[in-house]
């Protein structure tokens, strides 16, 4: 007889109490409660992830767990806000095992420590599919400073943090290691790229930079030249970027070397999850120099410009301009 | 050519942006944004479901969205909160169609609207298996006045507001419409059995009597029986229940003269969707009173005692204890 699984009760005490905050009450009432900071407005976000389309069902349980909850402090950290929270669904697929559910509960409770950020309540459900987790985040800033999508003016300059292209690149590796541009990479590289694909880092030291100099921000998550697009088409604006100027990994610039083509990949891939923000010109040194003393890296990539064309990426040799800029799951 | 399938974008302009109260900043940020009234605590539930497994597949779409909230609306009242607002994870299968989207955001936002509890927020994902949906629900009670689950004392006397059982009588009808023990019952009468399960009436009025008086409340969403022993038996403490005292409605009434044994049914059955409270004998005509003060009927129907044993409930010719006494979906 295969040992007898446990009850619903038994894998919240076992695996999501250590998880909890105090807003929790324990897991144990029908409903968290938060006394949220004076002064403050509280910002919300949800994201969702399915096994087989948002990750593979074979990625390391502990990397599913981290990963849900780091999609989803990445939005609170653009909107400048301090997380304070999570709520979990979690949806099993029929075949669930105790032993995914340890290293998921692991990965995703060492994101909520690392990101300040506890279990504040949940449900389990089966999915009568695949796994599917939908992470409902909640954050802090003080009141009316969230920092907007939509309010980027032209003249701003465009900044982005860290390096971008990097999870573009692990995913084409994840899905087949024996890329032709990949044989030269060193084992440190594969793995970085890999890393950052499967263990997005959440840019939550860039909140207070942002709050004070940013005019407008997003998280890059569906690709660079569509999130831009995003963030200024809406508006009647656009962009001019220096492909240049686009911070790359030595790993990605290794790639770049071997494959010249991959820029596209680099440019328009998804799982970033660094911040594309609007800064006034003025205030750009202003905001590099907070990045930096919050220990994170930043440069300034481009300009908004009025017009409704995509943005348009300067890249050697000519202008590009890309149509189907991000990628959609849906 | 089949006509082509409205983009994530086209679908949110068009479907949910109507359902969206002023924190979802037009559902064209990354995030909402509340500012919590001051002086308040925020409190969080969050439940999901499944076609197939927690409804039907083919319910009528707009009963699936206003059971959605419905039920986590029902766990606010519950608390003594009054909703602020909602965030949806709506994952489609692959064979969604846009009727059954327009049907499900119109029964959506008709609760939305009731309940006072707009869309904040949501995220759209393929499922890749049947119809989720998760709702995190948001509401608001003055600080440090969440009533609690876990905190019923010996000789509190149990109350419920509303009628107890229908739901389940409407669940066995909805399987099969055939059953022998409806036979005699108006189409009246069946249609409000059907009805109590599709459409849940979550008590948001009882929320001022539940923090003026309760000691501990929950709702009644997977059987009486069960709900009482979980918010008892944690604290070593039971109930004896006089069966006579459950308010049946007349549809459940009717049922019960034509076939006794479905008491069973009526107390464990789930999907009441009604409150369930402990509270002090010497307040129980104030609760009453306030309940009806908020146009709700509400009754005493037992006393918490100490004991470990399963809340007994004495019916005609002896006492029933129901070990298995709730529905695990999970």
């Amino acid at each position: 007889m295969p040992p007898r699984r446990p009850t619903e009760d038994e894998l919240i005490a076992r695996y999501f109490a250590p998880l909890a905050g105090a807003a929790a009450l324990g897991l144990t009432d029908d409903a968290g409660c938060l006394s949220p900071s004076p002064g403050h407005d509280l910002v919300l976000t949800v994201d969702a992830v399915v096994a087989g389309i948002h990750f593979f069902p074979d990625d390391p349980p502990a990397s599913i767990g981290r990963k849900a909850l780091a999609v989803n402090a990445s939005d609170l950290a653009a909107k400048g806000a301090v997380p304070v929270g999570f709520l979990l669904t979690l949806a099993l697929p029929d075949d669930w095992t105790e032993s995914f559910l340890k290293g998921f509960a692991q990965g995703l409770g060492d994101a909520a420590r690392d990101f300040g950020c506890p279990l504040i309540g949940g449900d389990t459900v089966r999915s009568g599919g695949p796994l599917t987790l939908s992470v409902t985040a909640l954050g802090e800033v003080p009141a009316g400073r969230m920092v907007r999508r939509l309010a980027a003016k032209p003249g701003d300059r465009i900044c982005v943090t860290g390096t971008i292209g990097d999870a573009a690149l692990g995913l084409l590796l994840r899905r087949r290691p024996g890329q032709r541009w990949a044989a030269g990479l060193t084992l440190d590289r594969r793995v970085h790229l890999i890393d950052r694909y499967l263990h997005p880092n959440p840019r939550l030291r860039a909140a207070g930079a942002l709050r004070d100099y940013a005019s407008a921000a997003m998280d890059v998550s569906d690709g660079l030249a569509g999130d831009l697009a995003k963030m200024l088409r809406p508006l009647g604006l656009s962009a001019r970027v220096e492909a240049a100027d686009v911070p790359l990994s030595p790993a990605a610039r290794s790639v770049l070397a071997a494959e010249p083509g991959l820029i596209d990949a680099i440019l328009t891939g998804g799982d970033d999850y660094e911040v594309l923000a609007a800064v006034p010109d003025a205030a750009v040194p202003l905001f590099l120099d907070g990045l930096a003393q919050a220990g994170l890296s930043g440069a300034a990539i481009g300009t908004v410009i009025e017009g409704t064309e995509p943005p348009c990426f300067l890249v050697e040799g000519g202008v590009r301009r890309f149509e189907r800029a991000s990628y959609s799951h849906f």
